[in-house]
């Protein structure tokens, strides 16, 4: 059965790979499982039919047979066990590598997150460039914490698994930020998962949605 | 071979547990398996011993046999897997479950962290009163569309789980903003978690570690 992923009609990330689909992308083209996508207005993302899949009207979803799944975490997650290749078979291993799938999330992503959103919502605020400066120093914190952990690994635990995937994704959401030129290791570590055929192939196709959506 | 966990020596939340080594607390004794406390301080939180364990030098950890984790939620998902009673046997429901554990860390949680950071770091800034309206308008979005999708069931998704767990602690982050009030229904999820008796052990052994920390 051939899941259905949904993703934004017109990314807000013009392109950039930015969004939360292009993880499970990433995922399945990683495993070589074909997957549709279903793309969605904004419009309809807040609309009852989309929230029976998504109660916080978001993307990406995921439906395969009777089964429909919200949450990016929980959907790579689904796919890593049932498809080799992303969670090592050692039982203690594989349990670390979801710890890192949870620190992506949990630990790193928030705080790039808030800065996100100050960016978009609060750039026009007295307090903005006071607040700025404290939101980076958090995730510069992060930051420096992960890279000390990578030190000269490829990856955060042994071979390429789910939580490289995730995290790689979650630092990529700092590209404009200016954040990351500080640490080399880490912008290497980014660089060695865009690197990966699965990723590339996951890049194209949601540039590849961008631009149709520009029309022409 | 016992499990040992770290938490604070001394809780910033005054035994309110609301640190996040009262979800593994919880599981644990959801599933009945004994475990060791190790407490250690915010000094030592951040020494090279403990970010062995965690590399953003944070509790709780988890150490049994061979095994390190970090984590709340990669740790209470290993205590799932390993023992019957915190996830559906059925795979979808399964799948599901492990959905609404990661909705809680990752879509939940974050507003509800800033929301708490910016009451401890931002309150005496001048503009604190207005960025507060702003978060808490973000965290009642999220809980209005929780509570509508929990409708007049129970739990989030058939029988209690793993996601109803981490769901519920996060909530319980709020207990002292006044959100929750307008929200009766969450309200009564909490409270049926608050009853459970794992809960109640697990509160129970987390409250008296703070009073013996207050000396006597």
């Amino acid at each position: 059965m051939t899941p259905i992923i949904t993703g934004f009609a017109r990314s807000p990330d013009r392109g950039q790979g930015l969004a939360r689909d292009m993880r499970v992308r990433w995922a399945l083209e990683e495993v070589g499982q074909p997957y549709e996508m279903r793309l969605v207005s904004f419009a309809e993302m807040k609309e009852p039919a989309h929230r029976k899949l998504h109660p916080f009207g978001q993307i990406p979803t995921y439906e395969e047979g009777d089964l429909a799944l919200f949450e990016s975490g929980a959907i790579i997650f689904h796919i890593a066990e049932r498809h080799p290749g992303l969670l090592p078979k050692d039982a203690n291993a594989r349990a670390r590598a979801i710890a890192w799938m949870f620190a992506a999330l949990n630990t790193v992503e928030p705080p790039i997150v808030e800065l996100s959103m100050a960016r978009i919502v609060e750039s026009n605020k007295s307090w903005y460039e006071e607040r700025r400066l404290m939101l980076e120093e958090r995730v510069r914190a992060r930051l420096t914490e992960l890279a000390n952990r990578l030190g000269d690994a490829d990856w955060l635990d042994g071979a390429f698994s789910v939580g490289d995937l995730m995290m790689v994704t979650v630092l990529r959401r700092l590209n404009s930020s200016g954040l990351l030129e500080k640490y080399p290791k880490l912008l290497a570590y980014i660089a060695r998962g865009e690197a990966r055929p699965a990723y590339q192939r996951a890049f194209a196709d949601q540039l590849a949605v961008f631009k149709s959506s520009q029309g022409g």
